[in-house]
């Protein structure tokens, strides 16, 4: 057995990621967003804390930060999340991943272990889409998955995206081919913060990811018939807000029908919207996810029927909108079962879970084998100046990658 | 039998609704408010049919405008509404009451028909409050219940309520004794659009307002916990939304266990409102009206009882502010009984319903003898340039209102 001081090394990760919380676009919070001044210094400091480690660095011409092992022949092993940030984000989301992922690679090299992979860090540039209202334009650069679409997007100062970078890199940019070839990249780990209540309601530090969820985004529209509050009986009403409202209690039932299904009803308005009319109209969204696309399929068709047979029987028009379809990613399931094995190693438990969320792991996972560890945050909170992740936590995943990087042999 | 060229007579009643509708402070709708240019203009117009049918015409201190019988001992009986309409209005809500009964008072003064009392005819200044959010101004004037309380709303410009009097009146105003003392006036007697689709859906010209309904205006406020759509499972979240829907469906509910309810979410608003949050609080009105105050009090001790077990069983704090409970107004039973009997006379129809909007004869209704005839519309469709009576109801109604006023002797 190795004897590390993982005290210390925890210790560390956890000084600097206050000391990255720190760098913002907006004094008072934590805002760093594609290509902005913040995001160049944490660049700057990350780097530093990268080549500490005995990486060498370079960005690229979106700005991803990469930390690679002096040059080898065997093939990349890839730690890493994003460096930016929502808007008054919390300190861990992302920078977590990816200051843990220096922290490894230093307490293998102090240790002086040796691995058949030659271990690298990256800090992607823009996971959250703030700028652009488009998340991972990071990740897709390194994929070489960026589009010429994409880079017609424009920021609140009506920037465009490609503009943007190129006044960044300094040169004229095509769409990148990817970073490495399949060949030359292993495996990717990223460590991130739950966000969600799972782990802590289950009173776990850690778990694994078995898949990032697809999601289907939609609008609903329901349209009655305005009419006065005080003289127009039920029986003769067509109240879009009645439609609506059985609608979102209905959802209820679709996740008894599919375990798993996260199904939410987050945005809705009402027209007129005056306290003695009957609602002419209801519009909302829905937001479901799930693991297994065949399920979130599914899952989508019953739904829609049963908004069908709302509509129906309440004599509403009504009118279901697709705004977004993106299929789940399966993390790799080798990489996910050797990581699950180390946390049962370090924790003693073995939880396996879908995230609800999205993450670069998502877009690195059809090209590479890619995992995901999931680390226990306080009351589900993300994207909140309290997001927290406890020490003691962290040190836990500390202990789970190294473990799981000691016992990792690329098949 | 009189011989009553009652065809004449409606064409006129219609001839004048038009040309009242020309009459408006906003050009290209119909919009009068209390003391504007087109009110002062409106009394104008009206005061000169009123002439034409024999009545002598006056203007209190707030608008109102009274045309009265040459001076006879016999006590009075009130035909009218008010002449006030909301923004963007239709024709014939209010302007129809004071004009029929204008048409009333000619055919009877012409066939010479001598009555038990004297007729008198009232076009109320302000019953729908738009000028100062203060409903009923003109009926609450003519009765002595304006309190000093409402003299000091103020309208959109800043100005009180008791200095746009003065201006208008041009003298000093203190609060007015009723116009007429109860043995004054013997009775008063509405016609006016139904504003729902009650009379219509049951295929029927005319019906007669048991009651004018209590009203119960509250808001809930729903509070749970944002968190994230994709990363919440539902048995951890705190949807202030999905109670909100529980609520609204369990209306129906309401409706089914007290007959004759009238429930109504009619306004909601969500926070953060935001398609991939899980919704942390919900604001929405509650409307319910009934025309028994005990049913009304039952059934929304019934419907609080239901809102908090909802809130219980989903984790929810729930808060329920009541903002308006103002009582029913029954009819005169007489009154309504002789009226019904004139329905059932010229329609071959006797239908009984409560009225769920308020009417001035809601504040006349304690102090006098009060009925309302409601005439049938298109649509249930007020409030709205595409209001519509038919001519021929029109011709029903003001049959049945002759046809009642030769019936009518005072108690």
């Amino acid at each position: 057995m190795l004897d590390i001081p993982f005290q210390k090394h925890t210790s560390r990760i956890q000084r600097r990621v206050d000391q990255l919380a720190t760098v913002t676009d907006e004094k008072g919070t934590i805002t760093r967003t594609f290509l902005s001044p913040a995001m160049e210094h944490a660049n700057h400091l990350v780097a530093g804390w990268m080549r500490e480690a005995g990486l060498e660095t370079r960005e690229d011409s979106v700005g991803n930060l990469l930390g690679q092992s002096p040059s080898s022949d065997a093939p990349i092993f890839l730690l890493g999340s994003h460096l930016d940030t929502v808007r008054n984000a919390g300190r861990f989301d992302g920078a977590l991943g990816v200051i843990l992922g220096i922290e490894a690679v230093e307490i293998l090299r102090s240790a002086k272990v040796t691995l058949p992979f030659s271990l690298a860090v990256a800090g992607f540039a823009d996971e959250e889409g703030v700028r652009f209202q488009n998340a991972y334009i990071g990740s897709k650069t390194f994929c070489g998955l960026l589009t010429s679409q994409e880079l017609l997007k424009v920021d609140r100062e009506g920037q465009k995206m490609l503009d943007v970078i190129e006044q960044w890199c300094g040169y004229k940019f095509s769409l990148p081919c990817p970073t490495f070839s399949r060949d030359e990249l292993s495996g990717y780990l990223e460590v991130h913060m739950e966000q969600g209540p799972v782990l802590e309601s289950e009173g776990l530090a850690l778990g694994v990811v078995s898949a990032i969820a697809g999601q289907l985004r939609c609008e609903l529209t329901w349209t009655g018939k305005a009419s006065h509050a005080g003289t127009t009986p039920v029986g003769l009403r067509r109240d879009a807000l009645a439609g609506a409202a059985e609608f979102i209690r209905s959802l209820d039932k679709a996740s008894d029908e599919f375990t798993g299904l996260m199904a939410t009803v987050g945005r809705l308005t009402v027209e007129p919207n005056v306290s003695n009319v009957v609602p002419a109209r209801v519009i909302h969204t829905l937001d479901a996810r799930h693991q297994s696309d065949s399920v979130l399929y599914e899952a989508g068709k019953w739904i829609e029927r049963r908004a069908n047979e709302i509509a129906d029987s309440l004599r509403l028009d009504f009118r279901w909108e697709v705004l977004l379809a993106s299929p789940a990613r399966k993390c790799d399931e080798l990489l996910s079962r050797k990581l699950l094995d180390a946390v049962t190693k370090v924790t003693g438990t073995s939880r396996i879970l879908p995230s609800g969320a999205g993450h670069d792991a998502a877009i690195l996972s059809p090209l590479y084998p890619a995992a995901v560890l999931f680390v226990r945050c306080r009351d589900g909170l993300s994207h909140h100046p309290d997001e927290f992740v406890s020490e003691e936590d962290i040190g836990m995943a500390l202990r789970a990658t190294i473990e799981f990087l000691r016992s990792w042999e690329a098949p």
